[in-house]
């Protein structure tokens, strides 16, 4: 039998610190699993809301997770009304499933100045969208992308709890809260 | 300059064939994309809520999706509160996000036993677990899985929307509604 390939797996202390480890290659590694988090959210109507985002940064003493944005974006609108949010990623490297609950604040204007400052030319063809994004238009390409500072938000997600799934020869699943200083407790997977 | 390599992706009706295509192909192919939607409800709290599922069935005809859980995972007293999800895929092959709007039945006992007939023997495990899945246990490992046909449920997803976003060399996006006999309508990406 070969050594366990996930030794981290073992233990709340170890499970919690590679949450952080898998996250902060997300915003450094464009082919990390957690680049490309799944972003859940609740519409005004109550209808549940999912779609890929990109993960821009993460502070494990924070706990603080961002992700930038269209100001103009449907997800926006939704969070203004329900500032709650999950963040989802399944990494097939480490067999791990993390499950963020997050309160969200949205960012912008001169709070996001420098931050807008370090976003590469060919990125900022991402905020602002004409009609704005989610909008219907008459034909597939009838829309037009002009970089505008105005439309650029960033979604600040604090971190609340984590469920954490980790599928190894045997499962292990964690929950971790804030409240808790993120001591962590093991549940049944 | 090469062929398009998703011609499909240009027009509304071959951009709806192309979702029951993937669709189909998750149920079948254990390494397609749509193999492993995210599953987004949420909680009797209001928080959003976002996990990997399997996908099990897919009927273009009845716009109808199967997944398959323990009765007494989280997501059922979720969906029992609130019988609203998205499941959300991004298929990278196709370079397609599919983000689909569903009302969900959960199906149990004898409604489910033609199914649970053909769940295979080792896939059983998953279904019957002491203490229920997401309950804290003393240990990681404290935990024992008990097949149990009892606990078996189909959470059958009825398709009412879905928004398609296709990342060519230009971003294409629509929705298609069941209300307008999925027709589509392009959208901002």
């Amino acid at each position: 039998m070969n050594a366990d390939p996930h030794p981290w797996a073992s233990d709340l202390a170890g499970l919690y610190a590679q949450v952080w480890t898998r996250l902060a290659r997300g915003v450094r590694d464009r082919r990390a699993a957690a680049r490309h988090p799944t972003l859940a959210t609740v519409s005004p109507t109550g209808m549940p809301q999912a779609r890929t985002v990109v993960l821009r940064a993460a502070d494990s003493v924070s706990g603080n997770l961002d992700i930038h944005t269209d100001i103009h974006s449907t997800k926006v609108k939704e969070l203004r009304a329900t500032p709650l949010a999950a963040l989802h990623v399944w990494d097939g490297t480490a067999h791990l499933q993390l499950r963020l609950d997050a309160s969200v604040t949205i960012l912008t204007g001169t709070d996001v100045a420098e931050i807008w400052a370090q976003v590469p030319e060919t990125s900022r063809i991402a905020y602002g969208s004409r009609p704005a994004p989610g909008q219907p238009v008459a034909d597939a390409l009838a829309y037009a992308k002009h970089p505008d500072p105005a439309c650029f938000a960033v979604l600040r997600f604090h971190v609340l709890a984590m469920d954490v799934l980790h599928l190894g020869r045997a499962h292990r699943r964690a929950r971790f809260s804030r409240h808790d200083s993120w001591a962590g407790q093991w549940l049944a997977p």
